[in-house]
Parts: structure tokens; sequence; C-alpha cells
């Protein structure tokens, strides 16, 4: 398998925090695309991945995976433990809604301020910005935060009582944030002391290190 | 179970017709939830589903389970043919990957136009509307149309040979574009040719039959 990806970005750390639970990293080589550069719309990658985003996983058969939560499913569902997207038709349609509502409140909001309301990649690769829009999204994440703590206040992980893709569509949601300087306000606590135990997980940790190693920063 | 939705909305739609594939419709009760009154936007829903969406579906342990696909999830794993979200790791993520696209690039760029665009669902839901941002997504999904109709031009169904949760996805779209009257470009007649196939589909003729004849129009 190979992984089209830029080493330090939020999406990108989903998969590759996804492969280290799984332990699988060894199975795949890394492609590094040019963000910066835009070469993430450029007509080649755009044949990839008509959505012009990062990651996109390369399947031996030439077949391509886009999408964070499209990749996720592929790789739990070749087997190992953890599971990440649940076991149970219960566990499954929670962590599902947990994920998706983990992009629509915290990462895909913080995502689209980055590229609206802050310079982003730059002039070259942001040829379209809607800062008001922008700007409501930061907002939206913020409100994401105090929700993501008022479950994590009930709850030890974000979908139930075990680790699951959920937590690590939030833990991508809290990379991004660090990036564009917005920080967990303090009186999330319980989203805090959680992101500090997930900052335990070999997972989680490989990837810093991993991305405060590379080259490329994000 | 219990579905809290709007009989003749796009979303529910997806919800719907998926049901009606796995023959488990006589196992719901539906609840309407009055989007023209902004009612999935009162507290008393928004404990149900924090995103202030429909459908939701609540489980008879009193779980709830909001978004689309992961309601989709749910109703697969309880088993019953036909499959709809892939029976190998391959399968998986491809039907993972191309209804997130057809969210993306289609029904959901449709829905950020009409809320932004158009009068919506009216001014007293209406609160706030980007007219320039909801352009842009109409413009997009104009373009997502050709996207599919190439997809479908090459093969069978959106995401292979069989029908799946991504063609549900993609006739969502379809059902909001009719409502916005952004009709399928005339050029696009792999997707118009797929699109009266999938009409062909008992689950659909009935999703049509009941929409028409709701008191709640979409
Ligand atoms: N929905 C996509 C989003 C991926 C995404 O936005 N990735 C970022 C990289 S961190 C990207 O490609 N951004 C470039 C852009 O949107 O222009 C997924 O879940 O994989
Ligand atoms: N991401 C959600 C979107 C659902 C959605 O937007 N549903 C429409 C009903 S057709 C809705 O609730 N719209 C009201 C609003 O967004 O204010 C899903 O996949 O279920």
């Amino acid at each position: 398998m190979r992984i089209h990806d830029w080493p330090t970005g939020p999406y990108p750390a989903r998969v590759r925090i996804a492969l280290a639970e799984k332990n699988l990293q060894s199975q795949v080589e890394f492609v590094t695309v040019d963000l910066r550069k835009g070469e993430h719309k450029k007509p080649e990658f755009l044949v990839k991945n008509y959505s012009g985003t990062l990651p996109v996983l390369e399947l031996d058969d030439g077949t391509f995976i886009a999408e964070c939560t499209a990749i996720t499913e592929y790789l739990d569902a070749l087997d190992g433990t953890p599971v990440l997207t649940g076991r149970t038709p219960r566990e499954k349609g929670v962590i599902h809604m947990m994920s998706k509502r983990a992009e629509l409140e915290l990462l895909d909001a913080i995502s689209v301020y980055f590229h609206h309301a802050t310079p982003g990649l730059g002039p070259d690769v942001e040829i379209y910005q809607n800062a008001e829009w922008g700007l409501r999204q930061r907002d939206k994440a913020i409100r994401g935060m105090h929700y993501f703590d008022g479950v994590l206040r009930r709850q030890r992980f974000v979908a139930g009582d075990d680790f699951s893709m959920a937590d690590i569509t939030v833990i991508g949601g809290l990379i991004f944030a660090q990036i564009v300087k917005l920080p967990v306000p303090v009186e999330c606590d319980a989203l805090g002391a959680w992101h500090e135990r997930m900052q335990d997980r070999p997972s989680v940790q490989n990837w810093a290190a991993m991305s405060e190693s590379a080259e490329v920063p994000g």
C-alpha cells in the first residue's frame, strides 16, 4: 500500500494514527504531495482524488481510496486490534456518528477557518477566500470544543467506553487547532484531560515525534 | 426503533431508501420534526442531535444515532441483503469514499446553496446566510454532477458493480437538486440514465410515492 499525504497535516495524522494503532505502518510506503505548492490541486493528483485533498491510500491493485473515514474503514476491515470502527451495529453507528460530528463541529470547521480566514496555504493555493464564512467556522469549532468537553465529562472516550476512530478524529481536530493557534478553552478541562491521556498512546506519540522531525512543517 | 425526520427531506430520503432496501420499514416508527418551524434547532431536539439536523435514529435503549452514514452503517450491520456498505475491506473503503464524495461534491453543496443563497427554510430559521458561499456551492454541485456522470460512464453503480450506500447518497443529492431546481445538465446522460434505473427500484419508487402524498411538502 502507498499513502499519498503530507507528513504534518491534521487529516493525514488521522490515517497515520490509525495505521499505528493497527500496527500496519511497515506495510505502507509514504509519498509526499506538497500542499504548499498546491500539488494536490494539479490534474495529476485530481485523477487520484477528485476532491483534491490528502490523504489518499493507493492499493496494490491500483485502487485509490480518499477520505480519512473511508481509509480507516479499509484498514480496520483488514483485521487486527484495536477495532476502530465498532463491532456491533450500535457501536458502528455511534462511532460513525461521533467521528462525523467531530469533522462537522471541529476538524472541518477549523480547516475552513484556516483556508478562508487566515493566509492558509498562501496566495497561490488559496485562490478564493470567504473570510466571513471562515470566522463563523472558527466560532463553531470553539463551540464544538465545549460540546466534546461535555461528552468527555460523561464517558472516557468520544464514542463511549473504548478508543475508536471518533477519538482519532477529535485528535486531528486538536492538531489543527494547535496549527491555527486556537487553544482548547481552559474551562474545557475534561477535553483537556482526555487529550493528555491520548498523548500517552504510542500511536499519538509516534505521530508527534515524526511530525516534529519532518522536513516540511505543517 | 424510531426515526425523527421530515418525510420529504433529501437526507431523510437516504435513510428511508436504505430502510426499504433492507426491508426494515415495518420495524420503524416515524416522528415528524417540523423543519419549517425550526423545531430541529430547539433545545429539546439538540439534546438528540447536537448538530440540529435530521434524520435521527432512536434505538429502543434510548441511544440516538444522527448522521445518515452512521444510521446506514447501523441498519446495514443488522444484517439482511442487499449489503449497502460493502463486504470486503476494498468494498467498504470505496463505498465510504464515494458516499462521502457524493456528500461533499453534491448533496451537502446543494444543501449549503439552499440554506444560504435561496430563502431556504424561511427567515425565522435561516438566521445567518452567506449568499456568496451558497452560490459557490451551487457551482460546485454542478461540477459534481459532471464528475458522477464520468463515473457512471465507466461503471454501473456509483461505487462499482453493485448498488450501495453511495448510490443512495447521489439519489439524495438529485432529490435536493430537484427541490432547488438545479436540473442535471443534458450532457450528463450517463448520470441521467443511471438515475432512471434508480427510479425503477422499489425502495426509490416507494419513497417517491410516499413523498408525493406527504402533507408537509419539502
Ligand atoms: N474530507 C477529507 C479532508 C482532507 C483534507 O482537507 N486534507 C487537507 C490536508 S491536512 C488538505 O488536503 N487540504 C488542502 C485543501 O483543502 O486545499 C478527508 O477526510 O480526508
Ligand atoms: N450531515 C447530516 C445532514 C443532515 C441534514 O442536513 N438534514 C436536513 C434535512 S433534509 C436538515 O436537517 N436541515 C436543516 C438545517 O441544516 O438547518 C446527515 O448526513 O444526516
